[in-house]
């Protein structure tokens, strides 16, 4: 219809049925969707170390195993969600760590490799948190790695070092934060701080319930902040919780941690913003392990399904659901065998890491065979693999190193054995500088452009929410 | 604005005021830019086996060099593209190779791997070109690799196996294809076919022009059907190309065969859909061959840029821009040296597979060393990787194989010796499972939703252009 035409026609009735067809029926479902609603709340959600292939691979899992796809993609799949590209560089490289990326999006500057909100240039820039909590709203992160890791910090706090988390735990105690949910008890812990600060008892005395279990946390009452504290360090992986009662009678899943978070602020009448991280998607990758990965993976798909379950029921919520950087680049790879390897994923019972650590160097060759075979789906190692395999555990030097392989794990040796089991390969054990995916749903979405530098994302969300920068 | 009070607001003037911004401005561009337009003209270009890192890198280097973003990406940034993940699976596996994914969108039904158009049934589905040939379209392709390739093939005709380009040439000459540009002419040249068949003759008698190198191409005139074909098999990479001035005179680039093919078709009254390939991305990936594969991504971006002048002068031209799978993953990778090792790629001057060539088992390492470090911005290899290099000339069995690799070149150990050097990684030397970026401009675009199948686009192309399935 030509806008000519439009002014042209007399009548209202005409104008209703007649105008909205010559918008598209996206923008016309999103326009419905989310008019006269606001952007209250606002749930980030980021799967730390997500390359492309991370993603379509949980997908593509739970399409094959469960005839579903994964929240986030039916996001997109019934036409509801935004995508953009981003953009993750670093003031010092086009390859970001987690600590910049986080600071990109929490400060809106680029900061060097390692910092927390802290420019190349000395400036701290304010974290998005203290934004949103000077403007009157409930913030909070979620997370299954340390809580003080880098993703989290970049939205709470300053630091010249992502790695002093004992302090940035005491920081931390001074930013009224109203819910925070992970692991990393050693930083907060007097009996494991060198300087035996007892950083939980501050938290009390500040008011906070501390719960150190899955069901401390979900008896938390909602008028009070909240700490959840659930291991030393990481929380352990989701493939290795599914096998242990003990770890999932303690620990709560990341998709429970989200819930109960949106529990304790959503009735908060200026609403509330949290981060929420599926920290060791990227562990996973560091360390090529592909059930470790893709479990991950799934389950940060379970707290996306959370906060988009809340967010079509509340109609006043932004959900963002991102990765900070590629890590490892993990793909299928083409071949005859690449549907049955994949699908022997699916019989996975534990992590290459967990695995791994059975393993001793006094072990026999038929052990380590019967080990690997029992808990990768069958996968049939040869004598001389299970021989090398073992030969890594009686040397006593030169052993793999990685970012988090703690224990100098044969990661890589292992992951190269399961390359022809699995059909996935990797690039290195380290990020990459793809861009990465962005999604949205809720009011504020419709705002969104195609592509987006870092930084960017920061002045977005509090341009949605109306909080001044 | 409430849907109620608008039908309660009683002025034309008001209404054309307060409408518009209750929906989205992104929406709003998009319809203004296309009100009044219709889907004429079709231009799909397919960056073959483009992974995301791909895409990624080809941007970040054009940033880097010159400043600006490639076409594809300023498409994004400048808020003028629709973006979907399309999900390439074949009928036969998750990873699909180039014919069944050129099938899927051709004839709009996944195929096994390896097929053109055939379902496993056995039953052929009419290839889209036939499809637009009939509603009275002019159609054609251009790739750099032969135009008998599966790529081109998928769009255009039916074969059990995309190997069989002889047959593939001869189907070609009974299609009315108005416009086909690439290389292969052994599947056309009487004195190269088994069958003796001068298939270039069956087309001159049929009306064609035949040009067999660029200044030919450049004059063929627009009133007569073209085929252009200016190698035997494959065009050489764009990165070789450049640095012969023999090829440069005889060989166009995908631009030029982009914009002779739009000049050819462009006055035709029932408009045009042509299909675009930068076929030897896939060839670059398959080799791990860091330069092949950027510059000839740069130059499928360059064709992107002449499909998207052409566009926005048109106004009633669509323009999709894809891959049809991902392969090998590359990716820049974490490190110190990340950025310069990145940079380094701005001194290449000549693919993997043309410097592997020049090397003979009688070469000095001194010479070997020099040469490398000559052709891959002054990348310095050791002495006993220059031996390790020279070690498999002599060789006589057992060497490297590949799907591109005819002359049996170290690719892969070259592709290991370099990644110190670039940072780039590679999962493996074949196609990978990764959903694919669509991108899109032009009348027809708005009405992309943020995930497809592959076969949708198939009904997708028709339904927009108006054409019966």
């Amino acid at each position: 219809m030509k806008r000519r035409a439009f002014f042209k026609n007399g009548t209202l009735a005409a104008l209703g049925g007649l105008i909205l067809p010559s918008f598209d029926l996206k923008a016309q479902t999103m326009g419905e969707a989310h008019r006269n609603k606001r952007t209250k709340n606002i749930i980030f959600l980021v799967s730390d170390g997500m390359s492309t292939g991370t993603m379509v691979m949980a997908d593509l899992y739970l399409k094959r195993k469960y005839g579903r796809p994964s929240s986030w993609m039916d996001l997109y799949e019934s036409n509801l969600g935004q995508r953009a590209l981003m953009d993750m560089a670093s003031a010092s490289s086009v390859v970001t760590d987690s600590s910049a990326a986080s600071s990109s999006w929490g400060g809106g500057v680029r900061v060097n490799n390692g910092s927390l909100n802290i420019s190349p240039n000395g400036k701290e820039n304010m974290p998005i948190l203290q934004k949103f909590k000077n403007a009157g709203k409930k913030v909070g992160c979620v997370t299954t790695v340390m809580i003080t890791h880098a993703t989290p910090a970049g939205f709470c706090t300053w630091s010249k070092s992502r790695n002093a988390m004992n302090e940035i735990a005491l920081n931390y105690t001074e930013l009224g934060l109203d819910v925070m949910l992970g692991g990393g008890s050693n930083y907060f812990d007097a009996a494991q701080r060198k300087d035996k600060k007892d950083v939980f008892d501050m938290l009390k005395k500040k008011g906070y319930t501390i719960a150190r279990t899955r069901n401390e946390m979900l008896k938390a009452p909602a008028n009070k902040p909240l700490y959840g504290v659930f291991a030393e360090e990481a929380l352990p992986y989701s493939i290795d919780r599914a096998q242990s009662a003990e770890e999932q009678a303690s620990i709560p899943t990341l998709a429970e941690m989200t819930a109960k978070a949106i529990d304790q602020l959503k009735n908060h009448p200026n609403g509330f913003v949290i981060q929420v991280e599926g920290g060791k998607v990227d562990w996973a990758a560091h360390g090529n392990d592909i059930g470790a990965l893709l479990y991950d993976q799934v389950a940060f798909d379970e707290a996306v399904k959370v906060a988009l379950d809340f967010a079509k029921a509340d109609g006043n919520t932004l959900v963002v659901i991102t990765s900070d950087h590629g890590n490892a680049n993990p793909g299928l790879i083409y071949g005859k065998e690449c549907n049955d390897n994949f699908d022997r994923l699916q019989k996975f019972t534990h992590s290459n890491d967990w695995i791994l650590q059975q393993i001793n160097a006094n072990d026999s060759v038929a052990k380590v065979k019967e080990h690997v075979a029992q808990h990768c789906g069958g996968m049939t190692i040869s004598e001389e693999q299970a021989k090398e395999l073992l030969g890594y555990y009686a040397k006593t030097e030169r052993k793999e190193d990685g970012l988090y392989n703690y224990k100098h794990l044969p990661y890589r040796l292992f992951a190269e054995i399961q390359k022809a089991h699995t059909s996935v390969g990797w690039i290195s054990m380290d990020h990459s500088s793809d861009y990465t995916e962005l999604g949205m749903y809720g009011p504020g979405s419709e705002k969104l452009k195609p592509f987006m530098r870092n930084t960017e994302l920061h002045t977005f969300l509090l341009e949605v929410a109306e909080v001044s920068r």
